[in-house]
Parts: C-alpha cells; sequence; structure tokens
C-alpha cells in the first residue's frame, strides 16, 4: 500500500466514524454518541475510533460542525448564486424547507433535537452548539437586511423577528412532522413562509 | 391517626411523588423517570413509591396528565370566561404566553420537550403524550373556529394553520429563551402574536 492510499483510506474510516455518529446523534441524541457504540457499528475498535477522533467530547464535537456544514453545503452556499436580498432569501427558504422535508423530517435536526436536549445543561457541549446556531441565524439576519436595504422587504422589518419566525416555521415543521407524524405539516410550513413574505415584503 | 388523616397523609404523598417526578421529567426527559431516584429526592422507599403509584410506566403516564391539568387550570380553565369567538381565542393565547414566560422558559415544557424526546420512538408512552398535545390542539381548533364562525376571523381562515402557527410561536419561545437564551423571546413571542391577529382577523 503507497502512502497515498494510507491516507485515502485511513480519511474514509474517519468519515465512516463521523457519519456513524451523526445518526446516532440523530436517533438519540448528542449525549447517546460513545466511542464504543460507534466502534460497534462500524466494526471497529474503540482504541481505532479514539485515534481518529479523540475523545467522546472532542466526536460531539466533529459531529456538530459535520451538520452544519452539510447543512450550509445544501442550503446556504447554492443560494449565493441568486442576487443579493429577497432573491437570496427566497432562495435560503426554499432550500430550507426542502432539505427539511426530504433529509430532516425523517432524520431529525441535530441543531433543534440538541437545543431541547441540554436546553437546561451547562457545559462546553452546550456552548459549542449554541455558538453554531447563533451564526445560522446571524447569516440569516444579514441576508434579512439586505432585502430590507434594498427595498424588498419593509423598511420597518425588525431582521430578528424574521429570523425568529423563520427559526419557529423551522422547528415546528419537525415537531408536526416528526412527533405528531402530520402528513400536512410540511404544506403548512410552505403556507407559514407565504404569510411572512406577504406580511413583510414592501 | 383517624382513616380520615391517613388519607390526607397518603393522597399528600402521592402529591408529592407526583411533583417530584414532574420536575425530574422537566430538567432531565421524560425516560429520566424512575422509581428510585423519585423516591430519594423525597426519602420514601422505592417500594412506597411504587405503593402509591405503581410502576414506573404508570408514573410516566401520571406526570404527563398532571401537566396537562395544570396547564388546563392555568390556560383554559380561565379563559372559558370569555365570550365565545375572538374574545376566548385572546383570553387563551394571553394566559399561554404568561404562563410561558412565568413557568416554562425557567422549568421547560414538558410536552414540547418530551416530543422531540420522543419523536423518533415507538410505543405506549409516545401514542399517550400524542393523545394529550392532539386534544389541547383540537381544543385551539375549535376555539379558532368559534371565532371564524362569529366573522371575528377571515372567513378563509384554515384553522389548521393558525393553530400550527400559534404552536409553532409556543415552541419557538422556548427554544429562544430556553437554549439561546435570548432575553428578547418572550417579546419575539408577543409581536408573532399581535402579527397573526393582524392576518387573521376579519
Amino acid at each position: 500500500m503507497t502512502p497515498d492510499t494510507k491516507t485515502v483510506k485511513s480519511e474514509m474510516t474517519r468519515t465512516a466514524i463521523i457519519g456513524a455518529a451523526l445518526d446516532l446523534a440523530c436517533e438519540q441524541g448528542l449525549e447517546a454518541i460513545s466511542l464504543q457504540v460507534v466502534a460497534d457499528r462500524i466494526g471497529l475498535s474503540k482504541s481505532g475510533v479514539f485515534s481518529r477522533v479523540g475523545s467522546r467530547e472532542a466526536l460531539q464535537k466533529v459531529v456538530i460542525e459535520e451538520y452544519g456544514r452539510q447543512f450550509l453545503a445544501e442550503v446556504f452556499v447554492p443560494a449565493m448564486q441568486a442576487p443579493k436580498g429577497l432573491p437570496r432569501l427566497k432562495a435560503i427558504v426554499e432550500r430550507w424547507l426542502v432539505r427539511m422535508r426530504e433529509v430532516e423530517v425523517q432524520k431529525g435536526c441535530l441543531y433543534t433535537a440538541g437545543a431541547f436536549e441540554l436546553d437546561d445543561r451547562d457545559g462546553e457541549l452546550r456552548d459549542f452548539l449554541l455558538q453554531q446556531v447563533a451564526a445560522w441565524r446571524s447569516t440569516l439576519r444579514r441576508t434579512v437586511l439586505q432585502a430590507v436595504e434594498a427595498g424588498h422587504l419593509r423598511a420597518d422589518t425588525d431582521p430578528e423577528q424574521l429570523v425568529g419566525e423563520l427559526s419557529n416555521m423551522a422547528i415546528g415543521l419537525l415537531h408536526d412532522a416528526r412527533f405528531l407524524r402530520d402528513p400536512r405539516a410540511a404544506e403548512r410550513a410552505q403556507a407559514t413562509w407565504q404569510r411572512l413574505l406577504r406580511s413583510y415584503q414592501a
């Protein structure tokens, strides 16, 4: 084996570890992540997992980062092709709703499940997740602000309020689709977004 | 001790058990309820707890019922004094927001935390919680429908949509106040409610 294929193989193993830990966290929560359970799921030894990702705490953080990376790659990055202002905000929200319907309604959203799991705890893991969620809200807020500045949204729009309502829409969709198993939940989220647009559009 | 004081004492013990189990569930989730932990918290033996409430599963259900009873007593029952239609809907939502600010932002909402805890599980506990949440949504829907019939809300109001958006508002407030610890979360929920009223009022 040349060093190159060794590196590739090691990278693939690391990817498999993170994927298994992410699935576990989506199913059972961030606190359910354990090096042993992840090792069992992909047929490695616990020390093999440790040598590639470090401690349980390090793996929990990597999982949160990986989830955020996938989310941004699917929702935000392609939307950057749309012109600044309302077209970009629409592109983001529409991709977000698609991702929710196609991925998160089935697998769960790590950010939201994590928020309700860790809301009354303190510590590094909570702080780390909070930073990621706050960064996403701040990205959305900037996009809303650009839409206000471009005259696409009403001048009296409070960006924090609109971002909060978009977040409520997403969290509520998870609740209604995953817990209530209401087949009309996605349709209602779409209607909520259309009503928000009518309220805030200039 | 006369039989009467015996009954009173036994009822007080049962109340203490349920209160301790409810606190535990709000802090750590419904699955965290254990007869032993509850017994330790109030200085009883595990068999003493069992003799009063039965199995762990029975205690979990009693806790869900007790939470619902307190919620209805604070939010719904007093609002029934208001005339049918929009005045009653307003009374419900305003009391709901007060209870959220004063109780649930601090202690958590068992229905919402339970929903995100149990959303990808199956079983009796999930079904039981689902019934309670569905009953509350159906109560709200009936109130919205009465407001439409009275001509207080627009004739084209979809009661399911408005109820869903009220639910999103409540769940989002918990997320933003408890996880993000955003001091403006309650103010935003109030603004969301005012905007919903403006959208749906006839």
